[in-house]
């Protein structure tokens, strides 16, 4: 498919995410990413660069639902037929992007099933992880005032908080840091993913976040 | 001093801050890192303490001041002086301590003149950079609505919104990003500070902050 027609894609996506300019700046990471892990592999380009494109165009409008009913990964794969219909996707290839948007989201319970979703899911999830990992999770840090280096046990901390839990959140978030995000979270995360390619991206990547979080804790008690 | 004396002091000052726990948070690296920065040194390590912790006392009150007159500096160095003389600090100490805070804001034009003062400076402008400055920059990104990344040409892009000059600031904050304070600001902190390990500790600290960039810049284009 034309170059031409994936820029149409996008200016549809931009309108809707037009007042929240990170996540679209997510959404051209993913899509990035995606292509990346798809190198040399057997994939449908058009699906995958369309799906990326589009996986996220119900953010904000999940964002601004004060009900809460709003899965965006569902409403995505919804609002995604117009647009692809308009630059020409067949039928079936439709149903493959949409495929690929509803199992995007881990909590949907609809799991990735061909290797355009897989991709897809994973670089979604590696988004979180690296420097770019450590810069959303800042980011998420300033907006709801929460710590940028937690001076506890963190072990202590998290099973008092957390009961012991993996992947839970505490609940004050004013209490939560990157450094328990890491523990009951991000080391996880290589067990979700599905490709191969990922896996070896998402190591890397730890480990950079690791290393991050020991350089900031000799920073923070002043021995470098 | 009894070590005590420095918990009464820190005391008085987690009282003024205790609506920002992040303004504390700076307090206690900026003393860790004094203490660092003294190592070695033959310093009045009763004023460093105490200057440290004390530097930022009057910050949330500035903060507060909706006529913009305050200057937390100044303001610090005045509310030091009941809390020094209740752990019985000799009038020439607690007068020893007050230049070390009022010359540690660079835009006061009192220049630090003492190594307890030098010692301060350079501690407090040290935690922009590295890990830590990396992490608070993000926060503050986070909180303002500013950019993870700038996607434009910068030396253009700070060319005219900044007129090519250094250390200014873009009016509109949410169009500033860490590769824009990092170009315009931090590579030109080393000139700025007085001690020969601070200096050292600066190079390494922008050295790790440039890398830290230089791989966000991959990993948003997708390659790595």
């Amino acid at each position: 498919m034309e170059e031409k027609n994936f820029q149409k894609i996008q200016v549809a996506v931009e309108k809707e995410l037009s007042c929240s300019a990170h996540n679209m700046d997510h959404v051209l990471r993913v899509y990035n990413l995606s292509l990346h892990l798809a190198e040399g592999e057997n994939v449908d380009l058009d699906v995958l660069k369309a799906a990326a494109l589009l996986h996220d165009i119900a953010r904000v409008k999940e964002d601004n639902d004060q009900t809460g009913q709003t899965d965006h990964a569902i409403l995505s794969a919804e609002m995604c037929i117009p647009i692809l219909k308009e630059v020409n996707f067949s039928a079936e290839k439709i149903k493959h992007v949409q495929d690929c948007i509803v199992s995007h989201r881990y909590r949907t319970g609809n799991e990735p099933k061909t290797l355009e979703a897989k991709i897809l899911f994973d670089a979604d999830k590696l988004d979180t992880i690296g420097a770019i990992g450590i810069a959303r999770s800042f980011v998420w840090v300033g907006r709801n005032k929460a710590k940028i280096y937690s001076d506890v046990d963190l072990d202590k901390y998290i099973a008092e908080n957390l009961g012991g839990k993996i992947n839970g959140r505490i609940q004050d978030k004013t209490k939560h840091s990157l450094q328990i995000e890491y523990k009951t979270k991000l080391v996880f995360l290589a067990g979700k993913l599905n490709t191969a390619k990922a896996k070896e991206v998402c190591k890397e990547r730890l480990e950079f976040f690791e290393n991050f979080l020991g350089r900031l804790e000799k920073e923070v008690k002043g021995e470098i």
